[in-house]
């Protein structure tokens, strides 16, 4: 199958036949469903292999093939908020041929990247940016005389949850012509969408006013002959008429200065089509609002988009997920929370959208009344918190690290001020792998460090977490931080002699050693092997593992200055990160030996886990090498 | 006068005559209007002597006696967005005696401050965040068995543009009875206000309602009773009449899950009153809209709101605050952008919220397509100026540093993934004096060294502020940033040898110097008098002065590793401070010597600029008397 030369497209197409995306516009409806199916069965089986998100992806598969109808990108900008629902964007954009490297190493990523694709308009990972976005580059199009063109921000309708979508909303009103927001809404965040604007969009969605719209188009479309001004002008004199028709009373975004169309049928190509092009007359700011099944065309997705939402690899038959019913971090962290609280009534668990992520959801299901999932919504999810715990309450706030950066400010202002005692479950800290750099948990600690009235415990096991968690909770006042990173503890120290604070093994067994290895959380575990292998070559290396690593225990300050060479390896940004505050004190203690930190130098994209951490130099062999080098 | 123990209150009643706020309660609506003008005058007074935030807190006089009279703090929580308008509270709650040392060091604080008043249910400083804070306490009080009471957000309407408020909206609908938001309206933020909101806001405000309010209610009251279960059952089967009545459409809150009051008259403390005792007995979260103006009862303030927003000393009789036309580093700043946007069209300015504070009147006024206020929105306005950024524009958003705060995971994911050059001027960078530890610009140093590609300029002097702001915009790529503190120049440096990276000044005079003293920023001018201090007592050291400070030429760790004796002083938090960077990046050089740094360590409460260096020991004598205590 080549591309076509001619100008004929053949009925029974395939995405390969197509110079992309610009044929698109060639194609018939039924070409395009046609085109639909093979986009689905494409997404299907790669993500059964590489694992991503899948279900917003299935559901979002006719809306951008009418996107890239409508839209000419790259002259046209869109902009995909979140992200992770721009699978079929990628195919469709000069990355069909690649697609099976999604979320590979060194293959095309799960989010929009404009360093992989002149149609990637931005990046996009963390939530509710688009609008915003879309109003700096509508902004630059109408300064830079290029305004005929579109800013178009796709968002869902769980993006909507986080408080910076309104400050996009309530600036893009502002004379910019060329912005066109489409609400994909397929009332699902990543959890069960929750809050008083979900239920408000349930109440809009109720209406089916997509037909009406068609209908309504069409008259006003058949007044005039060709897309220009005459029809701009009669789409505004008829604006209020057709607005009527759609959906009789005014919506949120009209009192936001947008008009609203909608709601139209997410998977009807014509219909999307129909709206869009009305968007584009109008040039004014266009909220469409488009109603999609999340995990459509996929029934175990359908069924389950929760599950699909995010997903490892999967049996495309069965629909089966390869995970096994094991513990992780996660599920350790959120039983153990459940243990904690039934013993204590003031514990109360929050989540920002997050909730199986989290392992929030044995809790959620045991105290009803004192789990509360805010939506994707982190700075109220932070004050919230620290209004409870005003009161006397302990709340505890479980939260990916990447997104954890949004509540800087609310940290600094609303709990370390007060010296409030709120307890912060940081999940996914360190490497995610695969996500690659919007996701990746390393800045929580040269961030949380900065702020007075806090602490933070890193375990390097399951044990050591529910230790930790106690602690976090009990012992500490102000800002209380435990870090997990993703997936399983896979370590096998002793686990009898677990403490809180700080461990120092030595190794030397009659030697004198001189060496001092100094990690923690998961990669401490790496130490086992290292100091095996060295042992092997008559090097002896004791090892200090920090669990409470910020502050930490001054004593072990001394105890390093001891030794001739201290190596620190810490999984986590360089700048900013616990071997910086260490060697800082080093300094100060006027340490004389050799101090070799490795630690992460600006973004880490996308691999393994594992391979992540070797390029990182953070696994075992490459340890064992720096500090071969070293000695 | 002493206080009233017989139960009869004068009619000329005087604050000090009262138990506050208790006797509020017993007071006629006259004998209240009385108080409001002994009120305004001490605020007039006060403010005119110590500085602070007039208009606000004029204009929200009434509104709060009638909060005062119709709620019973501390039982029921009255928190203050933004805070800066609660001095009428501080009057009314125990700290009538103290008011006069409002904003000084010891006196009381110009925000909201749980440690000085039981009666400060929460701190305030920054905007938007206290219906996420209501809801927590709301929340509380329901998990304690005490929702009798009432948790009351009180917020202006230039804090709605901040997202944080609709992330609180949203979440607050669901099962808070006891949870009001009272919209103090005054048609103006900090400066004019934007956006559609504030337009929208007009709409409503515009319609005079309140007077039917007042029929509708009393109509209602007259139904039954006593307050209680009765009248709760009549207002809820007469919900829609009554709101009917008061406001045809439903607004944006209605949408949002919210009953709808208002707008009623904020000077009319029984129009007040009767609203907020509507809303009380609604059992049903409610948003209480109060139009009151800014600066009301004092001409000066009236005429010009924005300039008696935050206001310095002033004489009462005249309106005329003590300034003089001098520059100020924000000035500066703002007239060489202009200088450099005539010769270059791509430079856009951006605020939030802060034309004046932050010195762009003037870019507003010459370049106005290119000047943006996203009003209160820090998080939008980092996004937005990456949207500019990506089209090939160059925006430079000014903000103060203790807001950029808000910015921290916008400035990671939007600006510094895909290393997008936007321009940050860090206004009130270092200590502000007395607006006190909401406001001190002490964490940008921290927070930014911990994102990739990002640099910093800190210059000492308004020519080098020209020149790191030049650099800024045209050597740097990523993230630039330019910090600057507030007020003016008073070094007295040779200005003819300036550049943007570093300059190592020797003091020697033929003597061998083996000290080093390093800094940036203002404190670095305190350095003149302490070298010649020392040098009195044949004490000779030199001095480094770090304009670009982050990354900093490396080179200066050989300079500085010359010395046998470094000190290093910062304005800024210690934890992830410069003088941390450095220290690490001297123990990998292998420096054997002695290194004192002198930081800030945790929050620092109000003081005069002056007193507040001096207590953490960065000013000339502190820098002298460490480095004695230290050689």
């Amino acid at each position: 199958m080549k591309k076509v030369v001619e100008n004929i497209i053949k009925d029974d197409v395939r995405l390969s036949d197509l110079s992309l995306p610009a044929d698109l516009k060639r194609l018939t409806i039924p070409q395009c469903k046609r085109l639909c199916r093979e986009i689905r069965s494409m997404l299907i089986n790669t993500v059964s292999k590489n694992g991503g998100h899948l279900a917003s992806n299935l559901g979002s598969v006719e809306l951008t093939v009418a996107i890239h109808r409508v839209f000419n990108s790259p002259q046209d900008k869109i902009i995909w908020d979140v992200g992770h629902q721009s699978y079929t964007h990628k195919i469709l954009t000069g990355r069909l041929d690649r697609f099976n490297t999604l979320r590979k190493e060194n293959g095309i990523s799960g989010f929009p990247r404009p360093s992989e694709s002149v149609h990637d308009a931005f990046i996009g990972g963390h939530s509710s940016t688009s609008i915003s976005v879309a109003c700096g580059i509508a902004e630059a199009m109408k300064m830079q005389g290029k305004d005929a063109n579109y800013a178009v921000a796709v968002v869902g309708d769980g993006a909507l949850t986080g408080g910076m979508v309104y400050e996009g909303l309530n600036n893009a009103g502002k004379d910019r012509k060329n912005l066109i927001v489409i609400l994909n809404d397929n009332n699902m965040s990543i959890s069960k969408n929750v809050g008083a604007l979900s239920k408000y969009l349930t109440t809009i969605r109720a209406n089916q006013g997509y037909l009406k719209t068609k209908s309504a188009v069409e008259k006003a479309l058949s007044k005039t002959p060709v897309v220009g001004k005459p029809i701009t002008k009669a789409l505004k004199v008829s604006k209020d008429k057709i607005k009527g028709v759609i959906y009789p009373d005014t919506t949120i975004f009209d009192d936001l200065g947008f008009i609203y169309l909608g709601p139209v049928d997410g998977h009807d190509i014509a219909a999307i089509e129909m709206v869009l092009n009305t968007a584009k007359v109008y040039r004014h700011p266009v909220v469409v609002h488009v109603n999609t099944i999340k995990g459509k065309g996929y029934l175990p997705a359908e069924k389950n988009p929760g599950e699909y939402h995010g997903i490892s690899k999967f049996d495309v038959l069965t629909g089966n997920p390869e995970v096994s019913g094991e513990d992780s971090y996660s599920t350790v962290f959120g039983k153990e929370l459940v243990r904690l609280a039934w013993k204590d009534k003031r514990i109360c668990a929050i989540t920002a959208a997050m909730k199986y992520g989290t392992g929030l959801q044995f809790f959620a299901s045991e105290f009803k009344d004192r789990f509360f999932d805010v939506g994707i919504a982190e700075q109220h999810a932070v004050t919230f918190s620290a209004g409870l715990a005003s009161m006397g309450l302990i709340p505890v706030f479980a939260v990916y690290s990447s997104f954890l950066q949004r509540s800087y400010d609310q940290l600094i202002h609303d709990a370390a001020i007060c010296n409030t005692h709120i307890v912060l479950g940081i999940d996914r800290a360190g490497i995610v792998g695969e996500d690659g750099e919007t996701h990746q948990g390393i800045f929580d600690i040269p961030m949380l460090t900065t702020i007075p009235n806090t602490a933070i415990y890193s375990p390097s096991n399951y044990e050591e977490l529910k230790l930790c968690l106690y602690d976090a909770i009990y012992k500490e006042k102000g800002i209380a931080c435990v870090r997990y990173p993703r997936g399983k503890d896979t370590s096998n120290f002793d686990k009898n002699k677990l403490n809180t604070n700080y461990t120092l093994t030595t190794n030397n067994k009659g030697h004198d050693s001189d060496i001092l290895l100094i990690s923690y959380g998961r990669i401490y575990n790496n130490f086992r092997e290292v100091v095996y292998m060295l042992a092997g070559e008559n090097i002896y290396a004791d090892t200090l593992k920090l669990t409470k690593i910020y502050p930490y225990d001054k004593k072990i300050i001394d105890i390093a200055a001891d030794y001739s060479k201290i190596f620190f390896f810490e999984e986590c940004e360089a700048s900013g990160g616990i071997s910086q505050h260490f060697s800082a004190n080093l300094l100060e203690k006027g340490y004389n030996g050799k101090f070799v930190k490795v630690a992460i130098n600006g973004f880490v994209e996308q691999a393994s886990m594992e391979n992540a951490l070797h390029k990182l130099k953070l696994d075992i062999e490459s340890m064992y090498m720096t500090i071969k080098k070293n000695i």
